[in-house]
């Protein structure tokens, strides 16, 4: 009983993550009842980002000019690069800690029965920085899973073929909290690589 | 940290209902990096329902033809129009009740402190509709709120100079409710409207 195009827009809205029918039904009418300029504004927005953005050719992370601003500021220390899965991660590094170094977005993890090799993780990329020189310390800070273990382990390796130190972030109980809610892996791993205080 | 346009985006998705700084860039980053065809589809369908979606000319909701698929459907029960604030109402009656007559959206309710008077509300479309004849029942649905009241009151007295008769949605406990949670002014309607079993 809704016209077509309100119909339309309500299920479109639902690609965006966390979004139902019910949050996208508000959106909708929310937006064409109170907001037009701004869903006017929006839509531009969406469009130029949509077509303009792409990969920064320095760390593979999303940014429509060829260099994100973080490869291109000569305020970063250009010696470490901080590895990461996805750009939302190398934001969450950003935001939540104070390293100031660049990043290397692998766009995935390895995950050969998906056919995702290092060439699919632009690997080859990240294999040239490390070539030419000027890195002395890799961080891997890919997710805590089996996969992202084993990319960071395939990535350390190539490392050590180029005479570039990497270190792992560290596994451990989250700050805050409760030792009754971790699990037993990660408790054990916090245990072994309990510090001297 | 992040490039101008992304940021720009993230921002301009803060307009959606709901939606804060976090959720905005898990939204962009998401939309960018692994859903860039239904992003398109989406700008093209919002751009097209900005340009195109006005009122109905029958009952003022949300539509992109003249009249609106309610309006136009001969299956309605043409005797009855339900009068609701907004179109996100006139989705609920219709999605809650079975209810399959006209109806009438007044985009607001009178507040003359905030400048809206009947003129503001399309009351002049309502009334013309109602002296054109054929409406034997108005239900007012609006909000029950003090202003919502006073423009069911409002809307009554009109539609009785047109000898229409009007009803107002009951008060009472809502179902699957607990008594202790309901406030007293809901309770003593309730316990006033009570009905013979």
């Amino acid at each position: 009983m809704l016209s077509p195009l309100l119909e339309q827009l309500i299920e479109d809205l639902q690609v965006l993550p966390g979004i139902g029918r019910k949050s996208a039904q508000r959106m909708a009418l929310q937006l064409l009842e109170r907001r037009r300029d701004d869903a006017a504004k929006l839509c531009d927005t969406l469009g130029r980002a949509v077509s303009e953005i792409g990969r920064c050719e320095g760390c593979r992370t999303l940014s429509e000019t060829p260099l994100c601003p973080v490869c291109s500021s000569s305020q970063r220390d250009k010696t470490r690069i901080c590895v990461v899965e996805s750009p939302a991660e190398m934001l969450a590094v950003e935001q939540g800690t104070d390293y100031r170094g660049g990043y290397f977005v692998l766009l995935g993890r390895l995950s050969p029965l998906d056919g995702i090799g290092p060439d699919q993780l632009g690997l080859d990329i990240l294999e040239q920085r490390l070539a030419e020189g000027g890195c002395e310390e890799l961080i891997l800070a890919t997710n805590p899973t089996v996969e992202g273990e084993a990319t960071a382990q395939f990535i350390a390796q190539m490392a050590q073929r180029y005479g570039v130190s990497s270190s792992r972030i560290a596994y451990g109980v989250p700050v805050g909290g409760d030792l009754d809610f971790v699990d037993g892996g990660t408790l054990s791993h916090a245990f072994s690589s309990r510090q001297t205080l």
